[in-house]
């Protein structure tokens, strides 16, 4: 028990109670939302099998997923069976004879008795031939190969990643119990063992919403009615959601014959208010675009005015493309649903540059920006066919968006849009000079707490001073004064903090007014 | 992306959205009584640093912490240079020369290059030379070194065990921040590498309320109306509080200077009305107390009647021990504050068995129980001394609680007291027979959520069975038909799913109806 100065892992944050107050603001915002909308919330544990993560994210994403030691001993029982099945696997695999040139005799023996040193012979005779029979000079190679050996023989959870693989995971598991189509939320913090930098963390919140079931472009429709609603509604007034579509995107890829490139594209194409079109395509053609592919797409380059125009002009581009269009159909159908309930404070955008989650999306692509703050996205989604596919669950479609708590945070913070009603905390503090303005103003506190109203007695024996500043430090709008004088005429100071105003009332009038 | 079937790791759950309901229910409940009480929410990080946790939970709580392994490779240049250092630490203490008595020569050369297979083999001597410079004969003890030394390799960071020393950890941290007392609440999962089983989970909740900083007994009698308030809010009609101090235990093994047997004690005390006095004598004996020490304390053996009954008998027999009864003083005090401010529902006990986190508690011991329903304590806490000594923040005193969810959740189930409006969900379902009646609905759905009356429309082209299904499932109280009749009558049938009773209505009666 060393009295070294605590701290917390890199990457990982304390949220304080007024900070509390504030992120509870939003998750309470943004849930009774989904609520409204017919979500409902689901958690799942925080430790996944390690199995049921790798191989979801990507091999960088992998790299990224912070893995549980197994409980008990390092070296235990099952180690050594590991060992012993992989010395088997060798054998069969005539693997061994191969080996046998590199490694000392002694490797493979049948253990008489497991001792540690022996465990520890053969990991490091394990490691050595793994290294041996692999191309000795490719040690990287060698060197991923022993972690990930010694990485499986340890570690058989991880911390979920994100929300939307343990929600596959959970519907698949659930899915007897489960009335399709699921509409579900989640709040809930996911691990990242990313490098720490501004605004970005180790250990943060996701808030995300899907269905999973249902074809229905009304679910897009609704997810752009919610973020206008919850967003709105924490006073953001400047803000666009934007939306594209995987199969315009494959509709243009299609037309020029240029799957592979399409991100090149989307992001050449980002830059024509900035460097024209002649700007455009000289960077177009050194992604190694041609001149025949640029006159093709010129007016998917050019593509500007409102959402209905921008859409005429694609159907007229991609009118060769069977799923060009399909994707222009699904996108002037959530227009639609949009049109017959128009948005109370979002601008709705159609942007055939937002390619994010390009490699599982499907379907419709979105983005939330603020307007009023320099700050990236502040929440997206999309939608992915087969998203349960993954744990052999085949042909559910799922669509989900997802709001970036800590930037709206931040956005809040910045625009000083956060209520005061938001800090949740004490409304009132008793103020006693001594122990009997203690015991007379316990009757008082019953009966503001009778009334709901959160309130404290600060223990008696501190200097007023003392207890001021306690309400002060806490932003505790009011505080009720008791010392001998109040005791005898029943006439308690009430003091405004915020305005230091105060009055004399008796203890029932305060009550009545705090109540208010 | 095999399609093995999905599992979770043992001990740990999903929550579905009824059961999310039922935990919110209870959670906000008591939060709501935390914050009445002037308790304010804080969250820590799940990941804390292994130095933080290790060496408060003694030798089995060590064991039970669940370690993260550290990202990136496994072996990384941190651990190549711990080896150096390890090399530099063996020199200069001199035990190089006693381990080349045991080790070849090439266990310590300064690397040239730091190839895996060098890490390897030293590694592997390094584990040999733990074993041989150590009793090569005590097995188990090798066996752990191995392991901690390769442990502290690859983890620095591990899960919270519990709530308490987090907030030790915070209160340090953030010292200068904070205006004590600190009232602080929180409610987050912990994890425990336990062997799981019925009603024990390896990731679960923890619901604490805590100050530190005020030694006033008032915050030990505003806890004991905390449980009271949150259990009768929740429906519990009968159940005990247990009080108990340590100093009076303290004050027993005094009397008959017999500190170490104080459990033994307890546990025999406890059976009374069961066995008797002479079963709890015979007891006693064959746990090694005396005939002489029975005699002094029999009357804390026979302890019964009211708590003031109790307390009396208690000064009577520990007059002669100052801290015995500075304990009594104590309990009395609480008393005395509640006696001030009657509980509605609690019964409280002063219970003299209740030993119930000796080893921490320093003052007021609590236990809840319920009286309706077979179980283990719903709640649990008491004053600790020096709670952040063990960060190096001398002085500080803490008392706090904790409420057992899982358990109320079984007790709330078992009772049948969740309310009915616990399922947060959605109130209305529209059911359309077409693509028409989707579109005539739409307003109605927009002039129900503009109402914020959750609600949902079933994407058309399901059968109309289908969708009153979902309803049902979802415990949707209410369903809203639209055919081609009620598009041309303006008519809306209105079901409601509970009572099967159903009528015709226009939109507009129906929202103000649901939203009444």
């Amino acid at each position: 028990m060393a009295s070294i100065k605590p701290s917390v892992p890199k990457g990982t944050r304390d949220f304080s109670p007024a900070e509390m107050a504030k992120r509870n603001y939003i998750f309470d915002t943004i849930k009774s939302v989904f609520r409204k909308y017919g979500y409902q919330q689901i958690e799942t544990p925080a430790m996944e099998n390690l199995s049921t993560l790798t191989g979801k994210y990507g091999d960088e994403g992998d790299k990224l997923i912070f893995k549980i030691l197994n409980s008990g001993d390092l070296i235990d029982q099952r180690l050594l069976d590991k060992l012993d099945r992989l010395n088997k696997y060798l054998e069969e695999k005539e693997i061994k004879p191969k080996l046998r040139d590199v490694l000392p005799d002694e490797v493979f023996p049948s253990p008489k008795d497991h001792t540690v040193t022996w465990v520890a012979g053969n990991v490091k005779s394990l490691m050595e031939a793994f290294a041996k029979v692999m191309d000795s000079g490719k040690s990287f190679e060698i060197y991923k190969q022993t972690n990930s050996y010694f990485i499986n023989e340890i570690s058989e959870k991880a911390l979920r990643y994100d929300l939307t693989v343990p929600f596959a995971r959970y519907v698949v598991m659930h899915q007897n119990e489960i009335a399709f189509p699921f509409k579900r939320f989640q709040v809930q913090p996911v691990w990242r063992a990313d490098r720490p930098q501004k605004g970005r963390y180790r250990e943060f919140y996701q808030c995300d919403a899907d269905v999973v079931g249902s074809e229905s472009l009304l679910n897009e429709a609704e997810f752009v009615m919610i973020y206008d609603e919850a967003l709105g509604k924490m006073g953001l007034k400047d803000f666009t959601i934007k939306i594209n579509n995987r199969k315009i995107l494959s509709g243009i890829a299609e037309l020029i014959d240029k799957s592979d490139n399409i991100i090149d594209l989307t992001v050449a194409i980002d830059k024509i208010d900035k460097i024209g079109l002649d700007g455009v395509s000289k960077e177009l053609l050194e992604r190694g675009f041609t001149e025949d592919d640029i006159e093709k797409i010129k007016p998917v380059i050019l593509l500007q005015g409102t959402n209905e125009a921008k859409l005429a002009s694609l159907r007229a581009t991609l009118a060769g493309s069977v799923i060009g269009i399909k994707g222009c159909d699904e996108i002037e159908t959530v227009l639609n649903y949009i049109a017959g309930n128009p948005l109370r404070t979002a601008k709705l955008e159609l942007d055939i540059t937002l390619a994010r989650g390009l490699n599982y999306y499907t379907g419709a692509i979105f983005e939330v920006k603020t307007n009023e703050v320099q700050m990236g996205s502040i929440g997206g989604g999309g939608r992915y066919d087969d998203l349960t596919g993954m744990f052999g669950l085949k042909g559910l479609t799922g669509v989900g968006i997802s709001f970036g708590a800590d930037r709206i945070y931040d956005v809040l913070e910045e625009l000083d849009l956060f209520p005061q009603t938001a800090s949740q905390g004490t409304k009132v503090l008793i103020c006693c000079f001594d122990a009997d303005g203690e015991k007379f103003a316990l009757p008082l506190l019953k009966q503001l707490r009778d009334s709901d109203i959160p309130s404290e007695l600060y223990p008696a024996g501190a200097k007023i001073k003392k207890q001021l500043d306690y309400a002060n430090a806490k932003q505790v709008p009011f505080t009720i004064m008791i010392g001998s004088d109040e005791i005898q005429s029943g006439l308690l100071t009430l003091k405004d903090m915020v305005s230091g105003g105060q009055e004399k009332l008796p203890a029932d009038e305060i009550v009545k007014k705090l109540k208010a």
